[in-house]
């Protein structure tokens, strides 16, 4: 067991003391922010994800914000796919893309006004690319990394708990759709999201110093419902075939390689970084594809998967599996990797290898549930 | 005690197998890679580094190649230092700016030939800065992330063994000049740097399936300089007056409130990003400024801060303190802090807040040795 060294450079979320009091026991660094992943008993935050509610402090997804008169088509042009019609209160999935049209991030985007946008981010530093674009270009907005910091609740009774917390007209917001509110004068954006397909939402924190009030504001409001501490669930995601950005992805990989065709606008009369490279992607077909793989083995001993590891057929490298997992409601071992397209035909047998042994497998379409 | 967790998101280092071989007990997380920060010993780490010789896994130190015939003007123009005398085969520690001045990155570039220089960088993804400044500006430069992992060779017996190692000219390499250059056929680039004060080399793998190889043959060559394993030393580099990036700089920080001033260029016909800006804070002088702290307290329980803390004068917040140690030389407790520009005087008390005790402070210059 490695233990992760806590210094300046790397962040600390406004939940941290909360998350410590709960029993964090695993954490990884994404945004430069310490984000916890696990409580110690995996089997029970599997479990009230799927048929109850947790809650998550994933405050290292970090808003990057465009704001001004020209934030709107600074968002459009750092964004592949056409935003026009993207409501005040609304938000969309949507890939960035550099000149090559291979991905840079896999960020949620909010439009809070029509001078203001969010980029809910995946790792990376998007607000360097996004400043550096603008700036080149001559927007007319500023780029920053605001103060607000996302709290998941997330499971079948989310809306429950979010119905008792801020009234029962939230549980007509619509998926992606939010809403800036409060809650004891704790200032939030509330919006139907989060990275699980169990339903949710997520409570975007606008105000640092007050993260131990909404924990515990959220905490005592889901008593009735047994809500307890989780984390962006490696077994959930992988049965829903969430994209992990920066893990399921080799570098130079297209939205189009990644299941998000989509999310991606190529005929469209709106320009932004790499279409042209996306619409040949587009007319040549993508040369490899995220799929999913049953594993004839019981890998559980391997969670998470530390490192990507390959995939063959026929003895020839034809791509690599970069998660692995025994799916309770599944009963089986499954996986996701980015394979050739050749390969690409569900049933294809495939073999992969970890922890030094060699498993056979065979390729399925996504998500397994 | 929290792990840190093994996704296929945060890469390993080629030396990753080496470092847990050698008995790592903690990591960070560094430009998305695995960098050990310790193995178990501080003191024995400290005390190989400052008398001895030790070997760092810092392939987190990523290269970001700029390369193409106009690779020289965009090394230039992502550069606040003047370029123009720098000859292939030299490097120099530098910083990038944003276009207020603010700092992004504190690299060292090398220059390996007209067309190609590498930046050695903090953490922080300036691949995607400069690949966007690049390509918007127009510049026939292509921007990638090169197989090239640095270990390093640190500590005053650091010459003796690369001159075992690579030849007795090696001891003429002036600081932070270089050579390309191989050891049993292992391409390298071999330096004369590395992140302390104690004298040392950092060897550049050029080929990730060599780490183990490369690790080998320097511990099997160091044994008689009783070389041991050992990592970017927090005792020594506080000692030192050595930036730690992203950690000691708070955000919107300038390179002159970071005591880089001697590596920055205000007054050269040439064009970089935030020279203007800079131009500014050099007239107008630097609100704030990194310095050494005299600490009465014996705080070493605190290693390593785990965030930044405040510093008061007359009950008023001047500043944060982002590192204390007890320095084994100098037999009393020391820290760095960046603090407002008037409470800079030499000798000057503060008080400083760590672990909920407060204590009397009293404020040096740079470096403490």
């Amino acid at each position: 067991m490695v233990r992760v060294a806590q210094t300046p450079r790397i962040r600390r979320s406004p939940f941290y003391d909360a998350t410590i009091a709960a029993g964090v026991t695993e954490f990884t660094v994404y945004n430069k922010m310490l984000l916890p992943l696990s409580y110690g008993d995996l089997a029970a935050e599997y479990r009230r994800l799927t048929e109850g509610v947790a809650m998550w402090d994933v405050a290292a997804q970090r808003q990057v914000q465009v704001k001004g008169p020209e934030a709107g088509q600074l968002a459009q042009y750092l964004t592949a796919r056409d935003l026009t019609r993207l409501s005040v209160g609304q938000g969309k999935y949507v890939a960035l893309c550099d000149y090559d049209g291979s991905i840079l991030n896999d960020p949620i985007v909010l439009k809070l006004a029509d001078d203001r946008y969010w980029f809910s981010t995946a790792d990376g530093d998007i607000a360097l690319w996004a400043s550096a674009i603008g700036t080149e270009r001559g927007f007319n907005a500023v780029v920053s990394e605001p103060d607000v910091s996302p709290l998941a609740i997330q499971g079948p009774k989310a809306e429950d708990l979010v119905a008792d917390l801020f009234g029962d007209e939230t549980r007509s917001l619509r998926y992606f759709w939010f809403t800036e509110t409060e809650l004891d004068g704790i200032p939030l954006v509330l919006s139907r999201s989060g990275w699980s397909k169990q339903g949710g939402f997520e409570l975007f924190l606008r105000d640092g110093s007050r993260g131990a009030d909404l924990w515990e504001r959220v905490a005592e409001a889901g008593e009735r419902y047994d809500i307890g501490p989780g984390a962006p669930n490696h077994v959930e995601r992988v049965e829903s075939g969430l994209l992990s950005f920066g893990g399921d992805n080799t570098p130079g990989s297209n939205p189009f390689e990644l299941g998000m065709a989509p999310f991606v606008d190529v005929d469209t009369p709106v320009d932004y970084i790499g279409k042209t490279a996306l619409q040949k992607v587009v007319a040549e077909g993508p040369a490899r594809l995220l799929v999913g793989l049953y594993v004839d083995a019981d890998m559980a001993d391997d969670w998470p998967l530390p490192q990507r590891t390959p995939i063959t057929r026929h003895d020839r490298v034809v791509g690599t599996m970069s998660a692995v997992v025994w799916s309770p409601r599944l009963e089986r071992t499954i996986g996701l990797a980015q394979i050739e397209g050749a390969t690409v035909e569900a049933g294809a047998p495939v073999e992969v290898t970890a922890a030094h042994r060699t498993h056979k497998a065979t390729v399925t379409s996504l998500p397994f549930i």
